[in-house]
């Protein structure tokens, strides 16, 4: 017996033979994540069913020197849950349920299998809003949200994961359970352990239970969509919209090329406005009608604004949101290649311009389209590889879109995280000491170097 | 000559010997911090005058294995800065200034040594909020805010100090150079190794420049005084204001007790409400007067509030706020023992009931009172050392009060730290697990145990 086959079958005395799949036993979805990036089947599929068992599952895998791959909803978008097939997967998919709602603290505690969409309507059935959301909300596990420090929609005006986490429980990869569960916004008690592990992408550690921020119920909300005749127009607008009426929960920019696009998609293909403006910003903000239009019409004043319209209507406010809403169709009608990235507010613009210059000098009459939640620095970009020779210099793109990053002191992943994908251009965003001591920390927490090898740090 | 002088005189080799200044000529303000427990005149204190000094100076005592305190401000209240005779002290008071203020990624650069003060007016002047405020703001200097994760007036609002840093450039105990500064909200590029200084009371390297957030400035708040019937009403009133008009900027709560005495200690001792009920809030909004009015309405027909004061001129306000403030007299009119603890929002009340209860049981007569920022969890409790029996059984009421912390699931500390002394108390909120990962990690930072030995950890 291998002794791969040998730590299989210590995990089935262990967890059961029910908790241990092998072979054509394992389901595809857990070969690989949305990106469809290097499917493999794993050497085996764990479901542990409680804390306990993660714990037994790391000890013998820590002890056999065997890498283990944790997953959630399989819906990352960098790799960071693909296994090879000499690594087992431990899939949270058991460890479901919401444990507690406690309305006077504001918190939910959850078990780190639970869907967002579940969390969400929790939540909302208690009078709350968790505000994390993100497009796999139906499919994706707070597990993996915490495990990536997902991003999504409301970032603007709730934060990161990050920023949800009050409280961890996580097994380290010798099996040892940390208790970080806590529920007070205030703990100033010795180092902030539950930091490491947010963001860490199951390198450090596995993430089983957690207690999360609940923020009070938004307000109803304006639709408004702006013209705007320059970059620097959007950020002034947004500013200017902060310290009047405070800040939006959407302003979401749209370079002109991508309103082009999103009308285009449109059933009646019918821009709102013009579409000859360079940018167009929809936002939406819960400040009182008056307060919001008052607001408008000084940025028409000071020329920041050039054409405008507010929904009057649910229906209308829909309809622009269908435009925003076009990359929802890339899959379908273009061969997408996504770059999520990051940069201070203020070079968002210069470096839409430079990326494209540079992207149009080297294969002229490409497709890409620019777009982002700029209130929060980040930045998306789709080029269509449709639109260039084939195959695709998919390689080439992206070493160009992610040194221009670098160039202006961007990230090279905002919210999607490193996984696979983006490892070899990390250091166009990371110090190379600053690589070094995360490979320190990784040593110090998973000594044996277990715990999703290869992802992150190669 | 000894270990210590030699490496005493390679620092001077290395800063100049302006830079290193040994016995008399150090002040007597490095030798504590505003607890002035156990105050010591180190073997020398450093003065560095840049980042590379700062690395230089590590790098030196990193080899010699000679144990370093790092030094901001020296306002801390948890013995974090305070040095023995065999430390050297590493003063950050000459790493002073505002680098940037980047108004378009609204972002501040700071040297680590800047007071808190100097920052809040600079980002005013430049039309916004470094919204982090606490009563040592002229005197604390940022390294040490964020060493601390200080927390202060404006966290039901802003957060605590972590929530405030984008950057930072950190010199680790072998003074590596660790460039972190990043004006990204976005950006999960690996590991967010940031996190692990904020809050760490330098035992983990020496931050030397910070990336701060700034927030729009705020609108104009209204005062309120209420008195309330019971603690449940209490997060009823703070939950239906943030529901309906938005997170208010302070929400303060005073048991009878506290008021009482914030009242007796004003110019003319009379109560601007009766002073018979259980509890008393103090609260600023910047929502519209009418609305807070409404919901104001509404809480009184609820029946959590029981009387109102809604401040119609800024000289009513800031007499409500004089009784809140009496906090500020405590060192003068009391021997003071204060505690700055935090629970699950739900459970203040009955841990304020609890640990009144053992304590006037213990020492009958005794004279506590109790207040506290519940919306972020944050209790605070003053028991007066002279209505106690001499010499105060000081280490009795905190092996008291801390215990009931942890019976709650509470923090031992909620904003202060730990410094010295909380040390032994850690074991209350902190699982013995935790504490050994917490060891694990200060000895990947720091394998010589250099830094800060001591702090936090025994």
């Amino acid at each position: 017996m291998s002794d791969l086959q040998q730590t299989i079958s210590q995990l089935r005395q262990a967890l059961g033979d029910a908790q241990v799949l092998t072979g054509e036993a394992i389901s595809p979805r857990h070969y690989s994540d949305w990106t469809r990036h290097a499917p493999a089947c794993p050497a085996a599929l764990l479901l542990p069913t409680s804390t306990e068992q993660v714990s037994l599952a790391l000890r013998i895998c820590h002890a056999a020197g065997q890498s283990v791959v944790p997953q959630g909803g399989m819906t990352g978008l960098a790799g960071g849950a693909v296994p090879r097939t000499t690594d087992i997967a431990l899939s949270l998919d058991r460890l479901r349920g919401i444990e507690e709602i406690d309305t006077a603290a504001a918190t939910v505690s959850v078990r780190a299998g639970t869907t967002l969409e579940d969390i969400q309507h929790a939540v909302a059935d208690a009078g709350f809003l968790f505000p994390l959301d993100l497009g796999a909300r139906g499919s994706c596990q707070i597990g993996g949200n915490i495990a990536t420090n997902a991003g999504g929609n409301a970032v603007i005006r709730y934060g990161m994961t990050r920023d949800l986490v009050l409280g961890l429980e996580v097994v380290l990869a010798d099996g040892r359970v940390l208790d970080l569960m806590n529920k007070m916004i205030k703990n100033n008690c010795g180092y902030d352990l539950k930091q490491c592990f947010i963001g860490s992408e199951g390198t450090l550690g596995v993430i089983t239970r957690a207690v999360l921020k609940m923020a009070p119920p938004p307000a109803p909300a304006t639709t408004l969509l702006c013209a705007l005749p320059d970059y620097p127009s959007a950020v002034a607008l947004l500013r200017r919209i902060q310290s009047s009426v405070g800040t939006p929960q959407a302003y979401e920019l749209m370079w002109q090329d991508f309103f082009r696009l999103g009308v285009s998609w449109l059933e009646k293909p019918v821009a709102p406005m013009p579409d000859h403006h360079p940018l167009y910003v929809l936002l939406e903000s819960s400040a009182p009608g008056n307060a919001l239009e008052q607001t408008l019409e000084a940025a028409i004043e000071a020329g920041e604004v050039v054409d405008a319209i507010l929904a009057t209507s649910q229906a209308q406010a829909r309809g622009l949101w269908k435009i925003r809403e076009a990359t929802a169709e890339f899959p379908q009608r273009m061969a997408p290649l996504n770059f999520d990235i990051s940069l201070p507010i203020g070079r968002i613009g210069e470096f839409a311009k430079r990326c494209r210059e540079r992207i149009d000098a080297r294969w002229p009459g490409n497709r890409s389209v620019y777009f982002g939640h700029i209130g929060d620095s980040n930045l998306h970009l789709t080029v269509d590889c449709n639109s260039l020779p084939q195959p695709a210099p998919v390689l080439e793109i992206e070493e160009l879109v992610y040194s221009a990053v670098g160039e202006l002191g961007g990230a090279v992943s905002a919210e999607h995280g490193i996984g696979l994908l983006k490892r070899e251009f990390l250091h166009h965003s990371v110090s190379a000491q600053a690589l070094r001591v995360m490979a320190e920390l990784k040593r110090s927490f998973d000594p044996n170097g277990i715990l999703n090898p290869g992802k992150i740090l190669g």
